[in-house]
């Protein structure tokens, strides 16, 4: 595995998933596999989860991590080419991933999008540079457009509380009070549409995600009709694609409650976390014995252990 | 030892005290305590001596640590229940605490107190919250009311240097620019009432703490009287506890100086670190070799590592 | 080696550059050399390669790395002496070093100039603080006047690229937005005078270096002059010495073009980085395969691992 930046990186989805789970089971059965080795964690935002998951994930294959926040303890990076770097950018792209290649392993960087400019947010700017100019191979820590760990651990959660073959998912668009990104909702499709599950999108009207990404997926603007007879409930806010960057509606409609939870087949409710309590989800859904979000932040630590083990094994 | 965050969660001082002692001298004794342990070190406010030393601790035990400062890396918190998230706090303690416990198999925080919000602080806000939803033993690294780590290492350096069974310890008030908190204060006064010295308490009046803490101690007004046949001269100051959080004082005859210093009995110099120099203690005091200042800050290390190697041992 | 904050601290050049040569064969050679040890990095000032290169180098001898950015994470530090600390410092440099010497077996210290006090500038006011108070040795990580390691790295880099006995290298100023430190030519300088080079400076008038660092140095102030025959082409920014800390001129007939280099034997192009593109130096130069700076920030981990080694040995 040269890259793990998009879920499109994943090659065969079940093996993957088995050994995240085998790592779950087993945490410390590679200890040796990282041994001498180090992963750098580059931060252009912040990071709770992520962050600490990964570190962890790393510490039981026994490498190194070494943390940066490059906005406040580096130096503030240029990506475009052909410029004369005279302003506040003290160094290139080109160099810092070159150069951060020869003391790590791995990298694996965090940047979130701009909301504001769409085409260099699809092209995942940041991490697209790193993944170009890199010697070793790269992660994403969440990009402008993908969060493919987060969806590792996703699927990986399904896996483990489904009962049924083929499981109904409801990925729901719920209400919050800034913009938020497309990344984990992206990711999510994906990696639904790989996964042996019956999918639904519901958003309101103006909240699409990119076209390209739910193409052959059901998107329904009706949160009850979609919720019908779902067995997990992915909840999760994101700003308009097509209006790009914009906050349509705080619609508390939307808002996972438990009588919208009735309608389902007495589901499970998902979401990546942070999650705004009473507006993306009340209290009763999320503090009851259907909500699985902590199980699914657990699992980010077993994902992320499959991907680096993958890396380190040149698989 | 399931919590430590305060002098209170002790159970047997001088075994602790033992223990701690035991590490000064052979500090990789217990290295494979904590081997594919990791400990999450989170950080509200700024900190140099609790953070290197806990994490020394950490490393002598075989632990991993990852540290985080909460408010610039991190997403801000929110520690009321029952609120609609529509501010700036993106995530809620309930998950932060349970999903940080889920990558660290022991949790420390430090987190200051308001000073404006009396009984917030005296409910120690954070700490207690971080308690209440994490499933894995958290330890306070100063809180709002207590400091329960710098206490421990107070008592250890006091039992390493008293050249008489029942030595007389005098805590004194000394002034300082800006308001203090009364977490070091509070938590040295319990741990030398349960000590088997003779303790007095010097301070201004209005400055009186916590009564409930200081119940049975002698407080005087007089920093003269107080200072005669010390033994142990501890500075510290803090602001007013009933005129909440205010400077009411800051009155240089209270420095300690030489002057001062030789109404005792040749007492030994102690402050928690980091000190004003010629406001809370002359340099004079400072650099003579009355002063155990360094070796106190010494002690945090295997201070810490007494109560790490406890929860290990789940002790 | 009980301090490397000057290239003045090396004893034997050739024997340590051996050494770092040797670690680059071979990283973890010495992997139990650094066991149970601890290195404090410290930073005042911002850095990517420096940390990296030099936690990687700990890592490399089997140490802990303990990081801290003191400005956001620790105290504010009073340096002066004999002061009423009153205001925003809340530390003295002489308890946090004698505090932090407890905690690490070697402490690593970043520092820039204030590029507006020379004298203090030249006193390694920061470093030399630490050097005095602290009991453990002490690296700069890049101080006002010096910056050590990078000079070894370079040297390091120009002994494995050379291909005559005597090589030519030039060290050329190059124009910059911003007013630079004296720091890395001042280094570069210091070693390349201890090594068997011809060695020539060249620089705009009103921008030469200390002439106590420079003295026997052929300094020219025509670079197209200073680049004939030359076989390593060093650029560097730097702010004046006489006209202290100003930017007396960005002149662009000083950027390293390919032109320019055609006037040298086919040199090698070095540089620190980061390096502002289009200023420093052309895209066409940098990006070329006689651009030798990415190779140059490699040698940075067996440069930090050379000196280490020989603290961790008390050599």
């Amino acid at each position: 595995m040269k890259k793990y930046t998009s879920v499109d990186d994943i090659i065969d989805l079940p093996e993957l998933l088995d050994l995240a789970a085998s790592f779950k089971k087993e945490p410390f059965q590679s200890e040796q596999l990282g041994k001498r080795k180090t992963i750098g964690l580059l931060f252009f935002n912040p990071s709770l989860r992520t962050r600490l998951s990964t570190q962890k994930a790393a510490s039981n294959l026994g490498m190194e991590a070494m943390v940066m926040n490059l906005n406040s303890e580096g130096w503030l990076l240029e990506f475009e080419d052909g410029v004369v770097m005279d302003g506040t950018k003290a160094e290139h792209i080109r160099e810092a991933a070159a150069v951060v290649s020869q003391y790590c392993d791995i990298l694996a960087v965090r940047s979130f999008p701009t909301l504001t400019d769409k085409e260099k947010d699809m092209q995942e700017y940041v991490i697209s540079a790193f993944v170009k100019f890199a010697s070793v191979p790269v992660i994403s820590l969440e990009g402008s457009s993908e969060h493919p760990l987060q969806a590792l651990a996703d699927a990986l959660t399904i896996a483990q509380f489904k009962k049924t073959d083929r499981p109904k998912v409801v990925l729901t668009w719920a209400p919050h009070p800034k913009a938020l990104p497309h990344a984990v909702p992206n990711s999510f499709v994906k990696i639904m549409k790989r996964s042996d599950v019956d999918f639904v999108i519901a958003n309101p009207e103006g909240y699409n995600l990119d076209p390209s990404v739910t193409e052959g997926v059901e998107i329904l603007h009706n949160q009850k009709e979609a919720f019908a007879n779902a067995d997990f409930i992915y909840a999760k806010n994101w700003s308009s694609f097509e209006t790009y960057g914009q906050v349509l509606s705080t619609d508390e409609s939307w808002t996972v409650s438990e009588k919208r939870m009735r309608l389902t087949n007495d589901a499970y409710f998902m979401h990546c976390l942070p999650v705004r309590r009473n507006m993306i989800v009340t209290d009763a859904v999320l503090d009851s014995d259907r909500s699985i979000v902590i199980e699914q932040a657990n699992n980010r630590t077993f994902a992320a252990q499959a991907i680096l083990s993958k890396m380190l094994q040149h698989e």
